[in-house]
Order: C-alpha cells, then sequence, then structure tokens
C-alpha cells in the first residue's frame, strides 16, 4: 500500500522552520562551553584579564564552528529555496542533514578540548564531509524526484555541484594536513571558511 | 458563557511554528549527553580513540531518539497540512503531543545509561506509545471537529490509521521481547524506525 | 524627532515567531531539571523503579508549568491573531510577557526543589500574575492604539478581558491557600489549570 | 565562476526565522544562571528569602541583557521588514550579527560574576559595540546593494543611522564612567536601556 509515504511530509515550510530552529539551537549551543573563569581564581584585573586570555583558543572554535554551520545553513536554504514542495524522502535527507549539524557542538567541544590531537580534528573534518555529502546528495534527489520550481536555470544545479565538490576537496586537504601538524590543519580550513564567509572580490578566490 | 474558547488558539501556522521550535530544541538536547571526554584521562591518540568509541552505545541511542522525533515530526506535519485552521481543542491535543517530545531526551538518557533495565526500556516504549497516542487521537479529533480542508481524499484518513496502528504494533512486540532481553528489544525497535526513515521499496516492508 | 520609532518593530509575524522560540525553548529547559538516576545508587530493576519513583513530583510540577506555558501561549497567539500589524511599544510590552516566559524555569525549579515553603509557592504565582498582567495590559494597549482587525466583534475585548480577570482571580485564591498549606495551594492551581487546558463542557466550568 | 554567490542566500524569511530563533534561544539561556538555592542551606523561611535575595543582583543584570536583545532584535527586524529580498553578503552580516547576539550569554555571565572588575564591563560594552556596529554596516549594505523597497521613505535611513550613532555614543559614556566606578558605569546603561525600551514621551529623551 505504501499510501502514508505519498502524502507525508510534504511542506517545505516546516522543513525549513525545522532547520532554522535546529541551527539556531546548535549555534547558540557552542558558546556554552565559553564559562566565565571561576570567581576564587580572580584578585585582580589582570587575573581576570589572563583567566580570559586563556578562553582565546576556544572562542577561536567556537567562531569557525559557527561559520562552518552559516555556511551550511545558507546552503541548505539556497535549495529550499529551489523546491515547489517536499517530500517525505527529501525531509529525511534532511533530517539526516540536521542530525549532523547537532553533531557540531559535540565535534567542536572535542576539537577545543583536543586541538592537539589527530583523532579530534579528523572527527571534526568527518563531521563536515557527512554534512558536504549530504548537501550533495539532497540536490541529485531534487533533480531526479522533479522537486525543482520550473524557472530554475539549469546551470544552477551545475553550480551546486560544483561548490559542494571543491569545498569538500579544500576540507579533504586541510585535514590530510594533520600529518604534519593539527594546527596547520585548522589554519587552513578557517582559510577556507573564511573565503567562504567573507566572499572576496579575488579572480582566483572567487573561481573556487 | 465560555465565548472565549470559540475563539482562542486558531492558528495552525503558529502552532506549527511552536513545534517545530520545540522538535528543534528537543532534538537538539539530546546531543547535550555526549560529552567530550576528560582531558586527564586522555595522554596520546589511542586513549582518545578509546574514549571516543565508549561513547558509540550513547550516540546510537541518541540517532534512536532522533529518529523517533524524527518520524513523528512528519507524522504531525502531514495532519497539520490538511487542516484549514486549529481550534483550542486541538492546540491542547499537540500541547500533550509537544509534552510528551519533551520527555523524549529524558526517556533517552535514562535508556542510554541503564540499556541493561527492563525499566528504562519500558518507559522509553510508554513514551513513544503516547506519542503514537496522541497523534491517533489528532486525526480523530480533526475529522469529528470538521477542521480537514474539503479536498482531502476519504482514503487519507485510513490511511493515517493504519499507520499509527501497525507502527504501535511492532514497537509493542519489540518492547515484549525485553522479557527475552532489552538488547533484543531495542535492536527490533531501531529496524522498526529505520525502515519508516528510510522506507525501502521492498513489497513486504511497504505494506507496513 | 522620535521619528525611529514610528516605523521600528511593526511586523507581528516576527514577534510571533520570537515568541513560539521562546516558548519552545522555555517549555523544553523545563525537563533538564529531570536528571536520570545515578548509576552508582542503582543496582537492580527494583533500586531504578525506586528512583524513578522519587522523580515523581518534579515531573508533575513540570507538567503544571507546561500547562501554565501553554496557557499563556494560547493567550497571547489569540490577541495576535486579531492584529493588523504590530508596533514599538506592542513589541515592548510583550518582549516583557516574554520575559515574564523564560522566568518560569526557575520558578517551577525552585517550587520543585522547596515545595513545602510558602516563599517559593508565591514567587511561582506572581510569575503568572505578571504574566496575566502583562496579557491584560496588551489587549487594553491593542484597542487604544488601534491595532486590532476590523472584524474583530466587540464582543471579544469583554470575552478576554473577563477570562484573564476571572482566571487571576481564582490564582490568587489558590495562592492564598498556602497560608494553610503548600500543597492545598499546589492542588488547587493544578485542578484550574486543568479545568483551562481539556476545557469540560459542564456547565459551571465553563463560566469561569 | 562564482556562479554561486549570485543565487545563495536570497531568503529574507529564512534569515529572519534563524535570527528568531538564535534571539529566542540566547534570551532563554541568559537565565539558566540563576539556579534556585541549595537545598542543604535552608533550613526556614527566612533561609530561602535571604537566598533569594542574593540572586537578586543576578536577575537585575539579566534583565538589562534581556533589554539589550530586546532592542537589537527590533533593530533588526525594522530593518529586514524593508527589505525585497537578501543576498549571500546581507545573509553573512546577520550571520556576523547572530553570532555577536549568541556571545551575549557569556558577556553577560561574566558582569554578573565579577561586577566590581572593569574588564567584565569593558568586555560586555564591546560586545554591545558589535551589535551596534554590525546594525549600523547592514543598513549602509543594504542601501548600497539596492535591496530596500522601493517605498522606504528617504528620511528612514537618516533615523536608522542617527539612532545606532546617538544610542552607541551613550553606550559609549555609560562604560567611560567605570574609570570612576563600574556600578555607576552599569547604572548609566541601564538607565539608557530603559528608555530605549519604555520610550516615554518625553521631550528631550525623545531626541535621543
Amino acid at each position: 500500500m505504501g499510501h502514508y509515504n505519498m502524502f507525508a511530509g510534504r511542506s517545505a515550510e516546516r522543513l525549513a522552520a525545522l532547520s532554522d530552529g535546529v541551527f539556531a539551537v546548535a549555534m547558540t549551543l557552542l558558546v556554552l562551553d565559553l564559562h566565565a573563569p571561576a570567581a576564587e581564581a580572580v584578585h585582580s584585573e589582570a587575573d581576570l584579564l589572563a583567566a580570559l586570555w586563556l578562553l582565546a583558543p576556544r572562542l577561536l572554535v567556537y567562531m569557525l564552528s559557527f561559520m562552518t554551520l552559516g555556511i551550511f545553513w545558507v546552503g541548505q536554504q539556497t535549495q529550499l529555496n529551489f523546491v515547489t514542495h517536499s517530500d517525505r524522502h527529501l525531509s529525511w535527507i534532511h533530517l539526516a542533514f540536521l542530525f549532523t549539524v547537532t553533531l557540531m557542538p559535540f565535534s567542536t567541544a572535542l576539537m577545543a578540548e583536543f586541538i592537539a590531537y589527530r583523532a579530534a580534528l579528523v572527527l571534526y573534518w568527518l563531521n563536515i564531509l557527512a554534512l558536504g555529502a549530504i548537501v550533495f546528495a539532497s540536490w541529485a534527489y531534487l533533480e531526479r524526484a522533479g522537486l525543482l520550481k520550473p524557472d530554475v536555470a539549469p546551470g544552477i544545479g551545475k553550480a551546486v555541484r560544483r561548490r559542494v565538490i571543491v569545498a569538500q576537496a579544500l576540507y579533504a586537504l586541510g585535514a590530510a594536513l594533520c600529518a604534519y601538524s593539527t594546527l596547520a590543519s585548522l589554519g587552513f580550513i578557517v582559510l577556507v571558511q573564511l573565503n567562504y564567509a567573507v566572499a572576496p572580490r579575488i579572480g582566483l578566490l572567487q573561481r573556487l
């Protein structure tokens, strides 16, 4: 019969609303790891500044994860804007995507705590890889299932796929750098993210 | 007079928005139980991998609960899509539904902690049972109160009810397996959830 | 000049969306106080059941607060449904309302912890009183500022005001019972809430 | 090619929805720092009242931060109401804005803990400054990129810019007072916030 599956999960608006909610909570939870220093350890302005200074690497890792979530939020939104409606398969592809989003605070906390360990960095990269793979699969499904609006230009699918592949190649290159040093890895990934967030008008970078 | 009850709680859009918010928070809170290992216990890459490996069962339970919430999110959305507007009774049926959703992080944490105990598994199942019962009651109310859009095909109500009953029968069967072993119980429930999430095109499974 | 105040905060949709978000987070955070029992203290099914049984009062207080939030969510939604647009004053009235909503998890935790203390019960009641007072003020402002849709029947304002006043009188009566016993107080308030949530078709109760 | 950047991030509705989510979570998380007193330390009503009294400064700081978030929520909403659609640059400007919003619970907790330290107050002020600077940059970008609705009156841009500059000048003045006393600083900032929230009809204050 499978009848239920033919009319279930068709609202692209609710899929977008759930996604915005999950992204909003994940983005804000990231910061919960940023604790105010313990009052007992602080006896002067200098103590407080020193304690805050120790939080700086954690803040950087947090910014990085916020940027990652921002990039994938823009990416998902861009796809859903092109859709006439959803269906149950698309709903589940994006639920898998959101599951991967909710793992981000954990991967981030792990990397902030164990920044010198390759295992933490590789796990962080696997999280980004999973996000990219699902975004790629989502577009493939959209095209195959005929869920795209009729006025979507043919070049757009190519541009979406190209963006995901180039970005993931850069992330993989960044992750590979951890054979040399996890900090080099992290620095490279930050630069890639910054490029996608700021999108400078520089010929070579715009081609990425 | 009871006048207030005649014009209160009529926005199906706000009911959907509140639901998306509660689901989003509950889905993301589930992961808060996944803590990075303590830094003091980790002195090598092998230590870190071993500590992460210990988290694997917890991650599986978390995935299971995310799937459960996903299934009921799709189910609720499907119903609200068929509705012209809400009323105060429907609002309260869905508030009860959302209350049951918010208990999911607790039931999940309980099962992740006490996976070998039947009491934890039965409580988890009761949570799923309550979700199913309210979804069932919601559809019955929709039909009785005439809140359905006029173009809803007559077969849809039958399909919705059939889906809920078959699913709950399978969950009950899974829960009953705990007389034999809680792990067998859990494994069976995971398979049922996977079937509903992935919806493979296999004749027998599609009939469920 | 005050020019900014004339065009700021006019979106009733965003006010509703922010409210749904705050309610969703507050409703879900309430449950965070429900911790799984410590694994060390549990050595048998009987131990686990006993530990869960100790959580029952906490669960009841949580249900009570969820109902309170549900009642005020329905109340606020009902008002915003009648509005053509918002303005900055209405935005701030509802921001004050949302502030009071965010205090609910704290008041609830306090009462769950100190159920035998009058101070905890009175604080909880003050929280409900503040919610009611702002809902009342909001409607008064809506009428005065001419933000209501033209097709809102004249009797509706009267019904809204009547509902708030009767409910608050009952809550105040419940709170006053704490001179006798805090549990009597709590029980009475639970009954009032249940009446508003379930809305039984009983003549006398429908008049409340 | 840069093609992707031309069609990415165009939904102003999803930007608003994500923002409402982040604001809702940040506003509600602020209150998590308000813990019920430890049960062991309370043996009488007087003990409980005394313990609650100690929470009063924390509640005030929390109210202040809620007001700050409210002011910037109204400010952002006002801008997005004037927009025909978003684009990827605007999306990233507002993601930076939301990042700054998520830092607010941390800055608030820091100031509540270290109210006598200038470093905590200056950091809090820097958070407000960053929010104001991004709101200012957002409007500048809106005008430059031609994203404003055609019916937006020319005086509105001037009013928006004036509001941000006057408010930030007052906040800077307040922060500067910490050379004298952090409490004077805090008191002054509270008065500025109250003025923007309540918007009294007093000639001089309306000109701010």
